[in-house]
């Protein structure tokens, strides 16, 4: 007999990062699997081990990492995992980055600066990764930095559904904290049936180009609703700014929507004793006990997470999860 | 003796695709360099067909190609130019396209689309460029899609140093068409002594997603000089219609500004019908006679890329050229 | 439960540029699919769009292309498609090009030129392409240029079937048109029961290099039918000049056969006037109704792509179809 | 219908180079395959033709090759089989090497030498090689060498079963031959129900680095039965001195164990004249008639290689072959 | 004119990450040159962001990084550096890492480990350095990872020269922790003019793998003054357990001597509390006040690394340094 | 001072292989430069060891190997030679292969081979080759398997000159041994003042499609001086036919010009035994003592080679070497 025949088989295999083993964990129940067991640990100096403890070979591997602060120590283990898998004959490596690290520096904003959103889709493919998974990307073009397929999820639908239930029968106005995110309130007020938008215009002085002189509310807020939309809450500083202003242009109340909760240094603080109404966010990243307040919603990102593996693993259509808007 | 030692010379070559050969004459005048003389058809089934009259080898090559139509006869034409330059030894191949192909489809809008901007960059650096120089990205993520250097000009400072000197002491408004170039307003407003900055609100119909059925103007432009700013006028459609809903608003005169005059099928009568005063646009690509009207102000390119062709020939530094912006 | 098994499935797709519907269309019909629906058309500057309106995810997709004039657009849209497929998670797509574009550039003929045909194998690596299918090679060391499988079909067979048929109880004699296809005419010859070869020698003036000065038929032709072969005809100067040289060498008659029928500039006119008894081609490339004439017989290469996708597909042989020419 | 679907098939076919054809025969004996039948032949100037007689379209191909001298010849010709192997849309290539080839050449001893070990991993991967699988590198860091899955086999608890089996109930002592191997005696001593380990310090003149001035016995080896150990016996040299100094030091006796018997030069007949009482090897290497002697003793390779095949063909776990070793 | 013609001039720039600035301040002394300004910082979740301050443009960039605790975050920094030096056309970029991270996992110890180390010189490489200097790898394999040329340094002299010349006089013995370093071992006796050696042998239970059931030491060392010799000193254990055996087995006394002082957890408290007479370093990694103690000494590797460097931008010879060590 | 500035120096290293040492050495003699002295043997197994005994930091290397039998002996060398250059820092790596290795096999011939040729191409690219220098390829087209320059020289000029010397007053007909060669035949005879070519037609049983069942002269040979010429002459074979069939057919004498003098098993007892009057080579391949014979010419290519070395040194051209012919 020359040659031996068989059918092969296909398996899913769920991994995960120690960022926010949470999240993997309610990914793993929407999907019926257990996360893959594993030795994990960094040495003294920082450096980190793992080791998996089933074999993985011809497995369609998924890694989720949430990239929280300390964000390399993070990014490393998730390529450290990848390169873990590669070698031991993973079939196929989906990287899962729910937030997607170094997003922001997406492009030069003067020269001789690196362009880190880059470079982490390039180490990830030399790691080995064959496709990424990833939600609300800061800026789309962003999926065109990986030489592959990036699967790019939109959780604004999750987050206008729960502002729409909530708010629908009053009068919004979609916000923009600068002048970069109006096209992004634009298609928030698309799915808020076609409500006004607005955003803050900031001026600065020509003679000290990075310093921000006034802010100027541009569109009309005075007695409605509004939204102040973003894609991610860093330390807050922006998007507070923007609450109060719109308070002091007139506005009748604020909530703010965003997707990635940063919520670094002063953010929670400073949106505890905002005039903000509410704070929604999603879990793509953790937002631990310690940084939960009164106004806090925190949408879970995992369902989505789930869904999307599974239209992945059996070849199925991400497309169709979003009705023609991914 | 074991070896022969010598120093090694450099010497600057530049070339011209047939797109637009007169830019390129252009630029050489600036550097006093004469265009490399060379063989370019097409066979008789569109196939082209190039051979460079001088010895290439050692050069540090600058190959200019204006991306107009028909474009992918063009994009064609550069990648063969690299290819022969590449398999002719010359030591560095800088890619100069004014106006960056395909820069619209940066992303997936949709499922199941390509990244043909990102294409564009691969195709070129698969070629063998060394380096792209471009002018005014339509996003500046798009210089991340080069594995490489890119040398990102801008030519705003051109266009605004225009207007200012010639509107200067009116009160303006600078106006992005639509919700994306909002940014780019910003930019603009801070150039000119921060004025106001309005846009245009395009609303869907969420059952007709992709069918725009209002359009608001956000922003102060009553009795003011509005400046419709973005970076290319294509079909002149959405400018067109900017222009129109800003004289509607009451706006005292309107004036349009933009890098690249892409001016196709109705763009020219659009324009020259419209209610704008001026439409002030550079030369990236070519503006024949039979498009030229009365009210268009066409600014050379050429000194600018002449200018940062010599500072890359000579290791001196293009971020200087903008004072910080590129 | 540590992992979700399952077996995987593999799915056929077709895709077709817009260079030749109908040729997919036809191959379409033979195996018994649809080619993929698909929203592509240009932009008004030439930039090409294409967006697949099918799910395409795991499929095995096969991309086909007929490069007719204008050429670098054909090229371009393929390279777009295959952008998308893999941008949308195709497992594995094969590059169909009957007639592969810049074949003859398939090495330079003097200093400074470009080798055209090996870029087009690297452009369509970057962009995607894991396996090539062409047609009668201009040359087939160009299968070598790609770094990957090639399946190169044989449409000779098809021709001389055609010819023997027809002919075959003549006193046949292949003619190379000039002194680079004798290899070529050998094989016909093999195929028609061991018949005569000859062919037109080019003499040049050693102080006018690239001036032909005298045409010579070399071989035995008097008296037989002629049978002038080729891979393509482009202008149809050579070939054309070859049946007249034939009939003045005494040529009982004359048949041209090749596969690839570019028809380019005054290819139809001359054709038609020569005295060539019958044109023997076959439909790589479209022949539209205006480029047809009476001594025209246009074979279908659909059947044999069609075979050869089936091949690929189900992991046959492809070889096999040729009895060993492959 | 849209797509044709179906079910995948997979299919292991196992190719052998000409080194060492028995070799293959056996792996295939266990495995219950044929050797796909080649047409294989030098030509008159060391040129290596490969033509495979059956088509391997989609099939899972393991290519073994054993480099014996002229190991050159067989690296060349491994190479050029897998290129075959790509080019004829085989779907995964494992390349086995039993013994890795420049494998001492893993480093640079001094300035200006090549790392062929690193060389050979990354001539492997160009030529299309998916994964490598090999017995016993000469340090495991190899396996880094090669950008891709490396089965790393262990030979040695098939050499320790054999000197457990036939000496276990004596006083052993394991032997390094120098310095580098003193790690490998310390598994070898874990596997003899640690017993102690010794080595030979060779010391150079400080004043002529390159040479040995003398070698002394490290550890305690008198009156006990020593069994020295190396990854390779190549010329026998520096096995047979330590075996001879052992003696000096008072040994009861010598045993020899290594798992590649490169055996060049004056290897057999060093040590079938050295006090060795047997040396033990295996047949990843061949080892013919004329090199063998009465104290050789020689274990085969084959049923390991044919577990560890079978268990890649069907995403087993070749870990698991050796309870934690690999 | 058809070309400018120049002869090119070279520059070295001296880029220094902020993981321990002093020493590449002290290698910038040595050179007589200043490290070049930058903007370096976190941002609140850790993401690094990277300017410098100077035109790069054509230079040959060498920057220095001190891989010490938090490594990831120092990994990550150089990576960015490094992708902001390509982007902004530096000619050359040398990576210098006087500790190489994650150099001990240099294998896979067993199954579906990484082999991080080879993932860190691949990083570097996507990131676009060109070289890499390092010094004393934990395997001289490390340096077959990297595709490109590698200035291996050694310190070793510099450690010996200070341990020849404070114990000259005394009886010698060099020892290795562990039966890894015995190669290690040799060299340094080597260089001591040919000083016996010793290791200690870890004996393991073959039912608990892991587990070090008995030292031994083997080697003579009784009433001997013995250097404990090792690339590395991180948690101290291995050594200072070393330590302690030798003193049990009768040694005069004990030295220390290792090339990277990582000092991590215990250690500075554990080598304080030994046996050991003296513990000698260098500062390839940063010494802080607060882990020095009395018995250490810690001998500068800058002026090695300024030479090296100078070498390395004169096209001199690296190898010379080390008289035919390196 | 921020920065150490410089003028960067180049210089010419020539290396050698071991396969023919006398033709680097004749080159080395035309350039006045010494061959760089190196280290380079066997070991037992066959694995070879390079090591330069020079530094070669930051050189312009030329690496000459002459691919004669044992081949892949000396491929693998000039492989390994590359590979320490490249870890050596050399700046650029030009290797020279005057005859280009399996330069036959560059196509499949049938289903399921290799091309070798485009292998060994893509070999010495991973190896670390900057450039590619070879003479007279057996089809031009080997020159695009190369992703980088390829200086492809002409021996023909060479040759050609030799009979033209010797035999132009004579009646000259250039004859092809069989149809592939055609193409070549009519370059000579542009060269030889337009004399006629003729070839041989081989026939094969279409039942038995490798067997040749007659060969016939196309051409006019009769009473005429005939000029075989081929890229090659290899076992003699093919060509010693033809010079028979020639003088069967009339011709008046024989000659025989060829680049590459591979001469393996019976080629020179068949020539020397043949009716040929005169058998022309160069020295691409070293042509030892005892395979010369009395009609044999033999022409040194070397210095061609010193030539086209100097000009690409030099950044001269290497295209005007040929007037136009390369």
């Amino acid at each position: 007999m020359a040659s031996i025949s068989g059918t092969p088989k296909k398996s899913l295999m769920l991994f995960s990062g120690r960022a926010y083993p949470e999240l993997a964990e309610e990914v793993a129940k929407y999907l019926n699997v257990s996360v893959v067991p594993q030795a994990a640990y960094d040495f003294a100096n920082g450096e980190i081990f793992v080791r998996f403890e089933e074999s993985v070979r011809g497995c369609d591997a998924f890694v989720v990492q949430s990239h929280t602060a300390p964000i390399n120590q993070w990014v490393m283990e998730q390529l450290i995992m990848v390169d873990a898998l590669k070698r031991a004959s993973a079939k196929r490596i989906t990287v899962i980055m729910p937030f997607y690290p170094y997003a922001r520096q997406d492009k030069k904003h003067r020269g001789r600066e690196p362009i880190s959103a880059r470079l982490i889709a390039d180490l990830f493919k030399t790691a080995g990764a064959d496709r990424i998974m990833t939600v609300d990307l800061h800026t789309a073009q962003i999926s065109g930095f990986f030489d592959g397929p990036v699967d790019h999820l939109w959780a604004m639908a999750l987050l206008a559904d729960h502002v729409r239930n909530r708010y629908g029968t009053e009068e919004l106005t979609v916000v923009s904290p600068d002048s970069g995110r109006t096209k992004l309130a634009e298609k928030w007020a698309d799915m808020l049936d076609g409500c006004p938008i607005a955003f803050i215009h900031k001026t600065r002085d020509p003679l000290k180009p990075n310093e921000v002189v006034a802010n100027r509310v541009v569109g009309e807020v005075r007695d409605r609703l509004c939204v102040v939309i973003d894609d991610m809450v860093d330390t807050g500083g922006t998007i507070v700014k923007a609450v109060e202003q719109l308070v002091e242009a007139g506005a009748k109340g604020v909530i703010v929507a965003a997707t990635h909760g940063v919520l670094s240094g002063p953010a929670v603080e400073r949106l505890q004793n905002s005039s903000a109404r509410e704070v929604v966010l999603t879990n793509t990243l953790p937002i631990p006990a310690d940084k939960q307040f009164d106004k806090l919603t925190v949408l879970s990102i995992a369902p989505l997470l789930a869904q999307a593996i599974q239209q992945v693993f059996e070849d199925g259509s991400v497309t169709s999860l979003f009705d023609g808007n991914a």
